[in-house]
Parts: structure tokens; sequence; C-alpha cells
């Protein structure tokens, strides 16, 4: 590598957290940075689930990727999907057949959701991973009800009132919350035939407590907020089989108008690259991160495989991601001008945080611990703070004051509801 | 009809404008009210054209049918299709076989665009409806300049870059003077090999002048404001022909990577009645609204063809279908109190706005008229007032001010871009 040529070139595919962090990290390095996505947007995915529950907007939690480096000419953003990379050769190839050639990659296309051993389960429980996803579950969801409004026979309804969520992380308890009020608080006036306080939301999660990358304190406390909201909670269950409008769990066996997948993901990319990886599709990388035999080629985020020093995974989280983004930007720039390389990465658990319903929140900071109301202000500055620009600041904050002060959502809207009837 | 009966059953057909109407007209009335619409929301159509440039969310200009009328607990709002309707047996037949029996219908489905008898356009040049319309055109609109951004044969990115409207109304007008600011202010900093300055945007309409409905003298102000912006204005061209990618008008042969109609619209719902209609479909109403032979049976709005005294047509815009539905309310409330059926609806023309650009538009009172920068302001804060809740006001009021100050448009998202390259 010629640590002085003005035209070193990095490519950067994926525009989630740790990518725009490299990008972000290499201002004025002097590089030549390509950034590729096959979408247009930087995604803030820890708030999808409100879009997904109609409490917010698409446009408010994403960003043109290249109206975020629209002062910085160093970068240039494709929409593009990439179609393998050549490490030999250094190149990546685009859908196509375009190459466009790279000094340096950086790969940080994140994990999707995955269905272990069952992929016809997707068609039946969509996870939530991008905003077309969070779209998908959105009309799932409203549709369910409209669809209980038209329906006769008391079974059936009751069948369109179930939602079932499968996983019980952080996104499985905040989608579980929320459709919970939804369902109870929300739409409660709206219908006439359909009464939506009746309508049930079932929590299932394999493991024996929810949250399990938390405090065990933190997670009964989840489980107790949640079920007093009334979501119903099946611990130490596994699901069996997934079906259209139904799922099977343990003893269980019931008949849900939406079911929604939240338990596992699957890393993406490793695949264009002859290296290993663990059972969840990550590749495994080197303490700086990147891939071995290729000093030139970095794997982060949700599609790495990242220690700690006591050999525990590094969790698939936005701030890991924007770590590991940081720095693989500063051994970028070292490397560039010759400079040290910096020790290997080291992450830094900054803390846990979860919404468990309109007011509640469990916020654990390592050395202070929060939980109720106060941990959800602590939950929604936090999470105002981390979005991008003053306007989608205001929106988000506007929207959040209209569902606490009023049970109002702004984004109930069903795209293109197609035939309403259940056969549809 | 029994006026006494408070079992009287009104059945409203299509939540536009005059439907809303025709339903809040009635609280109150004893009537048992059912509110049919094969979507979820109400939609305020005149800034539709916002949400296909990438200025306002969908969510800001749509509401839920049922949160508008949640308090009302005489009104029941049904998600279906309407298959038939059997004026015979006094009930409408929805997809799925449902029968849904009626004292007194009113029709309010509005229109679609029409494309004369050239149907296979509107592949190649989709009109603007819906909200599901509006979000294909703001993806065309935003795919076209990532495409040019990645082509590298300079006559096909010029190609990708120019924009032609096919239709001079206010939604043509509107259309061309948003995606021209789009184009030449909102996105010049954010791309490096393709200069959206230099995009073309084409607006095309057949007859003499732009806004045919307005006074001339607006027409002409039109006309130059859209020119100062850089929109190309060809009048007296009938387009002759539409193919991917080419529109044929008069002498022009233009390789154009969007076409947006916004020429024509043809009525819906008049196929169910057995009535007369004119050539655009719209059904020939009596004074009263009512279609001739079914005093029970109302349309309204777009999708009737209602006269002013001197015989010409009331225009189709939103203020006149709201018109319509309060007056066909009043006939509807006069008539089961048994009181005195009011006189023929007239029409009450209460001006006409349009928007031309970020800063400009035209507003004519009949008594007194604006254009430039004043008109935008009262074209901005009517368009505010009408607008349903104090949320959605603030919010569009946010998305405006950042728009006229910073030029950020706030939905510039691609949903599900599919395959990025010209032939996908």
């Amino acid at each position: 590598m010629d640590a002085t040529s003005p035209k070193h070139r990095v490519v950067v595919i994926g525009a989630g957290f740790g990518g725009v962090e490299v990008v972000r990290g290499l201002a004025g390095a002097g590089a030549d940075i390509i950034f590729i996505d096959r979408r247009n947007h930087h995604l803030f995915q820890p708030l999808l689930y409100q879009v997904a529950t109609a409490s917010l907007s698409p446009s408010e939690i994403a960003w043109p990727i290249r109206s975020i480096f629209k002062g910085r000419r160093d970068v240039r953003t494709m929409l593009a999907r990439v179609d393998n990379i050549e490490p030999a050769e250094k190149r990546v190839i685009l859908e196509g057949g375009e190459a466009v050639p790279f000094d340096t990659l950086v790969l940080a296309t994140g994990a999707r959701h995955s269905y272990f051993d069952h992929p016809e389960w997707e068609a039946h429980a969509p996870g939530l991973k991008t905003f077309d996803d969070a779209l998908e579950i959105r009309r799932r969801i409203l549709l369910a009800f409209e669809r209980a409004e038209l329906e006769h026979d008391p079974e059936r309804r009751a069948g369109l009132l179930t939602f079932v969520v499968v996983g019980g992380g952080p996104t499985g308890v905040e989608l579980a919350g929320t459709i919970v009020e939804l369902a109870h608080d929300t739409l409660a006036a709206d219908f006439r035939a359909a009464d939506t306080r009746e309508a049930r939301v079932i929590l299932v999660e394999a493991g024996p407590r929810l949250l399990p990358s938390y405090l065990p304190a933190l997670s009964d406390y989840a489980r107790q907020a949640l079920e007093r909201l009334g979501v119903e909670i099946r611990l130490g269950a596994a699901v069996d089989h997934i079906d259209e409008g139904r799922v099977v769990f343990g003893d269980h066996d019931v008949a849900a108008g939406t079911i929604i997948w939240a338990a596992g993901v699957r890393a993406s990319g490793a695949a264009w690259l002859d290296v290993d990886s663990d059972k969840a599709g990550r590749v495994l990388v080197q303490g700086d991160l990147s891939v071995p035999g290729d000093p030139d080629i970095f794997v982060i985020g949700d599609a790495a495989h990242m220690t700690r020093p006591d050999g525990s995974l590094v969790p698939g989280i936005a701030p890991a991601a924007k770590q590991a983004g940081q720095y693989v930007a500063r051994v970028i720039r070292s490397r560039l001008c010759g400079a040290k390389v910096p020790p290997p990465f080291a992450y830094h658990h900054q803390g846990d945080l979860a919404q468990i319903g309109k007011r509640r929140a469990i916020t654990d900071f390592g050395w202070i611990r929060f939980r109720g109301a106060i941990a959800w202000w602590i939950w929604g500055i936090a999470h105002i703070y981390f979005l991008i620009g003053v306007r989608t600041r205001l929106a988000v904050a506007l929207d959040w004051l209209w569902i606490s002060l009023r049970n109002q959502r702004s984004a109930r809207l069903i795209s293109d509801p197609g035939s309403v009837s259940q056969e549809g």
C-alpha cells in the first residue's frame, strides 16, 4: 500500500451504523471513498418497530445516504447491488457486471432475520430488518383489525385478533408492548363490531427469560411490566411449526392472524469471501477486524464475529457496529499516513435499553440502572439524540408527544390492501 | 321512506372529500351509517404531488377513516371493495358476496386517471390519485437520479435526467415546479457523476394555455414563473405515443426516464348503476344530486356530472366535492325529519389556488387575486388550515419550513428499489 497516494480507494459496502461511521471517520484522510448500498437510505433500526406499529413514519428514521455525505467531495455513493467480491483482483463486482476496484474494502452488510432450517416460515411470519419489512408488518397488523371488524364468526374473529411475536429479545419485547397498547388503547374507540381490547398478544421465547443478554432483574421487570399491559408471555417455548395463521409451540397450537418473527438473524455478505464464519454466518475476523490472510479487507458490525478480551461475542447492536466502524476508520487512517497501527478493537459496552409500552422502559448503564417512567425518559432522550438532524428530532418528539397524550398513532395507513377478504 | 324510523340506513361509498362531508353532515340525524372504502384512510389529495416529490410523508396527508369518526357511534366503517350495487333490491354487494342493505345510498367514488384510448400508456406514465400512486412516482423520480449517477453513456444519462409531465392543469403545474426544484436545488450537492442541474423538466399541455380553468392572466404568470424555474413548456402539444422511457408529442420525440400522467380522469363507480353518464364516465345527476328515477341514490363529487345554473360543469376539485357532500347530508336530514327539501344544489366557487415552485403561487378568490410570494403564503396557510388535526398541521409546517430554509426534502426514500440497473 502506498501510504502517500492521494488516490487510495476505500470501498465500503453497507450503509448501516458501521458503514456510516467508517465513512465519517475517514473525513479528511485523503482517500477516494466509494459507498455502496442496495438501498438509498441509512436506517435507524432501533426504532424500526415503531414504524411496524404505526407510531412513526419511515422518513422519520431514515435518511438518504448521499444527503448525509453531501458535503464530502471525497465520497461517492452508489445505489447498487453487489454481485460478488474478487479479493485477489481487489475488486467488487456489481449486479450488471461493473467492476469497482478497491485498495481497502470494508464489508458492513449487517444481518437478515433467519428461520434456522425453516425458510418456509418467512411467508407467514415476516421479520423486521428493513423499512419494507416494517411496512409489511404494519400492513398485516392493521389489516388484521379491519378483517376482524368484518368477520361474523366469533372464533375466526378471535383468531384475527391474536398476535404472536416469536423471540423475547429487545425487538420482540418492544413489538409486543407496542402492539398490545395499539389494540387496547389507540384503536379501542375506532371499531364497532370487533372489541380490540379483547386482542391477545403472545410473546414466545425459547429460553428461560426475556432479554437474555440483560441482567436477570431487568428481565423480570420486563416480564412483569408486559404482563401488566396484557401481553401473554410463554418462556421456554420453542416454536415447532408455523403456517398461514397458525403457530405451534410447546403444548400450544394457536390460531393467530398475525405472526411476527424476532427470533434469529444470519449475517449477510460472508458468502462473497472465502473465509471462515460462525454458525450464524458471521465472519471470524482478527483483532483489527480484518479477515485472516487479507489485511486490506475488513468486516464489521453484525456481519462479523467480533469478540471481547474474554472471548465472548460482541452484541449485535448499533453502538457495537458504530465503535467497530470508528475503529476501522482509525486503522485505515494510520496505514494511510504510515502511523502506528492502533491496538486491537476493544468493544466498550455503554448499556442496555428497551422500551416496554408507552411510558415504561429499562436502562442499564452498568454503574446505574433505571426502570419504569424515569427509564422511559432516558430511553426517549437517548434515542432522539441519536437521530440525524433537527427536523427529524422535532418530528419524532411530536409523534411521541401525541402518542403519550392522546393515544394517537400517526402512521396508521394500509398501503394497497389488495383484497380485504381473508382469502385474498 | 319512514321519516321517523331510527334505523334508516345510509350507506356512503368512498371516503374522499365528498363522502366524509356526507357522514359529518349526518351527525345527530339518527341514521345508521355504513361508510365503505377500499382503503383505510381519507387522503388530502391537493397535496399528493408533494408526496410524489418527496416533500411530505404519506402519513402527513392521510388519516384513518375510522379514527376521524371514532366518536360517532352511529357510523360503522368498513374496509371493503364494492362488487356491485343492486338498486332495485336496495343493497350493495361487497367483494366476497356480503350484501349491505341501504335505505339511502351515496356514491362518492371519485375518479381515476384516464389514458383515453391508450390504457397501455399507464405502465410507462403513472398517474397520481392514491398514495400508492404517489409512492410509485416518488420511486421513479428518485431512481432516475440514482441510475443517472451510475450511467457512463452521456446520452443515456441525459435521458434519465429528463422528466416529462403530461397535462397542464394544477397537478401538472405543481408537479413540474416541484421536480425542477428537487433536481436543481435539493439534489444538486448530493451527486458526483451526474449533474442534477442539467435535468430537463418538460410540461406538455394539449391546449393553448396552462391551468385552462383559471383566468388567462394567471395562466400567463404560471407559465413565466415555471420557465424562470427552468421548466420547458410545450403548449398545443398533444401526446401521440408513450413507450418505456419515450414520449412523442407534436414534432418532438423525447427520451425521458420518467413520464408522469396528469392529463385526464375518468369517474369511478358509474358502471354499478344503470344510468346515463357523460363521456368521462360522470353520472348525469338531477338538481338534488340524486340519479334520475331513484331519489334514494345520490352521486357526488368527481363521480358526478354536477352542473351550475348556466349549465357549465362544476369543477372536479375538493371544495366542490365537499359542498356536494354537505348538500346531500342536508337533503337526507330534511327527508328524515319530514322537513322541506332544500333547493337544488348550487355550487359556490371559492377560488383557484396553485403552488408554483417553492415560494410562489397563484390565488384567485374572484374579488381579489394574488401571485408570487404573498400568494404562496396564502396558499400555504389555506392548505394547513384544511388538514385534519394539530399534529399533522405542525408536521407539515415543519417540513415546509425545512424545504424553504434548507432545501431539504424529508421523504427521499426509495421503497424496495429491486434491481437498480436499467433493465431491472
